[in-house]
């Protein structure tokens, strides 16, 4: 049966995190009934990143197989059905055997930070709140110390028997405006609540509650324990999903 | 009585325009029914600028009288019952003259226009999404034909014998990353959705549908019907009220 990319974003405020789930409204939910809506078919998808509730994506890949479609016309069809908060920016038949999970090479997620006295009700929804002065360098340097290939249980909610050994290929902070911090990570791929998790350990160093190099520390005790908890959802994204090749 | 002077900024998605309205939720209701809450008696309050349904304010004045307040004690008390959708930044003592409305020397408005082909579901509370591309270059020719104190009857809703006499000090637009177009105009004051239809008509000349040199005959017009509309609410914001003293 032949296969078919969709590339979609979301704003994930208004949803249960992405992976279906009986009796809540998910991006996968929604983006289904759509799917069976336009199709008459029940069709399962598969998607590069499962992002938890109120995590939003600019760029988020789904697969799918199915008989006899009109890819350019799915797409609109679907975007007709799901916009203004999901879109739909484009459908493209793949190989056989392209899976937007398992093909995928990298993810890469943005986190934003906003760090002024005040609340901004306008950013309320795409960025975490920190009334405190944060120290940006020493943010970068505790990120920098998880660049590589590590075994990263301490940042993970942990799941029986799954591996947590994952390969982080950059993570910076940057403040992009005068009140806006940015994080970036990329990596192969990323354990349930491991970029949030980095987030929060990153914020105890900006604030000067922890020194850069205890992320070293952390790290190795491979014990969740030690980690600082999850930063909110609601400030990161999944930013780009790359294939080796499109 | 004294008279104090509160800061706010609001995300207008949720209200019906600033101005008191019966039967309807608006950020001016909501503020009054929080100092009532707070002081227990009713409150009058006057704002520099009487935004639309789903404008926003990343700046707002609003200035009332009243016997016996903290102000620092009473901004926090507003703040923990307006936030998240309304921020009170600070109160201040000011001056009996003081006018939230006459005082203010000049406001500034910016209005973010999403100029890409795909919508983002993201900003899609902050932008208008326009799919084809802008000619931004002519926009600031239109935008800049209206500086200057001028009739603006062509862009204004009518109000029963109300001037449509206004001063614009300053009007331009810029590319302001890869995809978002930011127009900022500012005045001593604007008249009803005057920002709104001056954005419709340099988006006219930005689709190539309209010469920037007509501005100054849409202008000399003084007839609403010349103009080109309003754009739409989401994509405005009062961005800065001005006066000579804080």
């Amino acid at each position: 049966m032949p296969a078919y990319r969709l590339d979609i974003g979301y704003d994930g405020s208004g949803f249960h995190g992405y992976a279906r789930q009986p009796g809540q409204r998910t991006v996968q939910g929604e983006l289904e009934a759509a799917l069976e809506t336009v199709c008459g078919v029940e069709v399962d998808t598969e998607a590069a990143g499962r992002t938890d509730a109120g995590v939003h994506a600019r760029h988020q890949v789904v697969s799918f197989r199915l008989d006899g479609v009109q890819p350019e016309r799915l797409a609109r069809s679907l975007h007709k059905l799901l916009a203004p908060e999901i879109a739909v920016t484009r459908c493209i038949e793949v190989d056989e055997t392209f899976s937007a999970r398992f093909s995928a090479t990298s993810r890469r997620y943005r986190y934003f930070v906003l760090n002024r006295p005040h609340i901004d009700p306008l950013r309320r929804h795409i960025a975490w709140h920190i009334s405190e002065p944060l120290d940006v360098e020493a943010m970068g340097r505790a990120a920098a110390a998880l660049v590589g290939e590590h075994d990263f249980a301490s940042f993970c909610r942990k799941s029986e028997g799954r591996s947590t050994i994952r390969r982080i290929l950059g993570a910076s902070w940057k403040a992009c405006s005068e009140d806006i911090l940015q994080f970036e990570v990329q990596g192969t791929a990323f354990c349930h609540q491991m970029v949030r998790s980095i987030v929060a350990l990153c914020v105890e160093v900006g604030r000067g509650r922890m020194d850069p190099e205890t992320t070293t520390e952390v790290l190795e005790a491979r014990d969740r324990g030690q980690a600082r908890g999850a930063a909110p959802p609601h400030g990161l994204i999944l930013w780009e999903v790359c294939y080796t090749k499109a």
